[in-house]
């Protein structure tokens, strides 16, 4: 079983309107909900595919309520532990030109609530095979949070996913993930907190340094994800660059969630099949229209476009 | 007791972010939720000032849950019926310079819900000394519902206030509703139904006529608020017009319900004061940084600063 850690978990909610105009009143013609967050996100797309699938995290008030119950009305099992607060929305206005988030912080999770967690999570690592620890974490919840589940999971056998930013990222670093997944806003975000200043990480060669960087902190392997420019893996088996010649248009979000998919998901197979069909599968999510859902035919096809490159 | 009826209640939520632009991501930097619609914010007001009062309407799925608990959290003793679709949401997002809005549509109600509603209804009417029918009707309420539950107030010899708009004003005047509380908005649309072309209300002698082809459609008294120009009253008793010499800045939402608040609340006392109180309450209102509060000190100051002038 894999188990998805989802600590800030999200009600994402999608407004059409036909023209965004800042200072007016907007009759919304379409709303769309679904359960958010990087965890929930992978966790939604592994259930999809057929993969056994548990959704852990933190979930409270009326809106917590409701994306548990979007998550049983797609079947994914879901054993989160309850909070006080309300968790966050998220709030995406669409028109025909852009879309424009509104992102609301997440709920004060209290210290009983985070040590209630690690209790479940604990229980947890007993019967799962991975964990996916993906997202930002809540206000109340430690800093050092994913180190704490990272040496949990270490202690109990469990292979260990870590998607994350910022000082979340640089502690779960140091707990040594068997796979870290950073795209290059996280990419530049370390690298600058690492030197002490901005750095771009636009190239290839800038990304390179910084997925170094990563492993030095204590990565065991590394997939980053670079957009247009694909992604570079720097593993215990060598390194690799996978793409797709042309850059398909569509909307980004989610990519990187369906390249964690793809790379649990196969995870039992060598590396060059699994960077190609995280490639294709990321692409094949880009193309769809609603954030985060993917079309299967779409992605077998890819998968014969996807090039791949010892590095 | 009196009555509020609110059939599309709905969860006003605010955003405030440093500055709206479009095409980017927002950190929300504060959430603020209400209890809303405009039935509830006439009970919200009338239960701060006092007044017994009981909010009925229908509420349904978490966010019809959430709206509840808002309520009971106010205080607000509420007897709404229970629909399987979703109460709608409001959005406001609110930076320095303006404040842009979403609303979502209502939710569906069902045939067998609405009847609920009425038998729910017709037992209130027993209790209630007025009722309150204010705001949209979500989809599946007949358009009629305004006139239906008008009717039954009458047979139970309850008094009656009507702020609506569209058709559920129109079939409403049919059914002569005691009192009815249209704004320059309300006042054109129904004027350019009647006469079949779009009429502008924004002079007082504009409002005049259409204020009269309300009462030739059915309403027995009208008090139309017309934001900056204070507003006009055509009752059985006489015909004034009370305002404020300087107008005031501020946030014009739930000015209109606090006039009706004001109206209702002193509705055993003369129409001059009746009026010079609904004036100065929608002042004090507008005053306030948050939509459909008010500082009572403030409402007793204005309150001699209004001008009343038969008409």
């Amino acid at each position: 079983m894999i188990l998805t850690v989802t600590l800030n978990a999200a009600l994402d909610i999608t407004y059409q309107v036909p023209a965004m105009i800042g200072g007016t009143t907007h009759r919304v013609s379409e709303v769309a909900e679904r359960a958010g967050g990087k965890g929930l996100n992978v966790a939604r797309l592994l259930h999809a595919l057929g993969e056994p699938v548990v959704a852990t995290g933190l979930a409270g008030g009326t809106t917590g309520a409701r994306i548990r119950s979007l998550l049983a009305a797609e079947g994914v099992p879901d054993s989160f532990v309850p909070v006080a607060a309300e968790s966050r929305r998220t709030v995406t206005v669409a028109d025909e030109e852009e879309a424009t988030g509104f992102w609301e912080p997440g709920p004060l999770v209290t210290a009983a609530e985070w040590r209630a967690f690690v209790t479940r999570y604990t229980g947890l690592m007993k019967v799962a095979e991975v964990a996916v620890l993906a997202g930002s974490l809540p206000p109340g919840v430690p800093e050092d949070a994913y180190a704490t589940l990272l040496g949990l999971a270490r202690a109990a056998g469990v292979c260990t996913v870590l998607d994350a930013d910022g000082p979340a990222l640089r502690h779960g670093l140091a707990a040594r993930p068997d796979l870290v997944k950073p795209n290059a806003r996280e990419l530049s975000h370390l690298q600058s907190h690492v030197l002490g200043r901005r750095v771009a990480v636009g190239s290839l060669a800038g990304a390179h340094d910084a997925v170094e960087a990563m492993r030095g902190l204590g990565a065991k392997d590394v997939v980053a994800t670079l957009a247009g420019a694909g992604l570079i893996a720097f593993t215990r088996a060598g390194t690799w660059r996978a793409y797709l010649p042309s850059a398909r248009k569509g909307n980004p979000t989610g990519a990187g969630d369906a390249c964690v998919v793809a790379l649990v998901s196969n995870r039992r197979r060598p590396w060059p099949e699994r960077l190609v069909d995280a490639v294709a599968l990321a692409a094949a999510t880009v193309a769809q229209p609603v954030a985060g859902t993917v079309e299967l035919l779409d992605w077998r096809r890819l998968r014969h476009a996807v090039r791949i490159e010892a590095w």
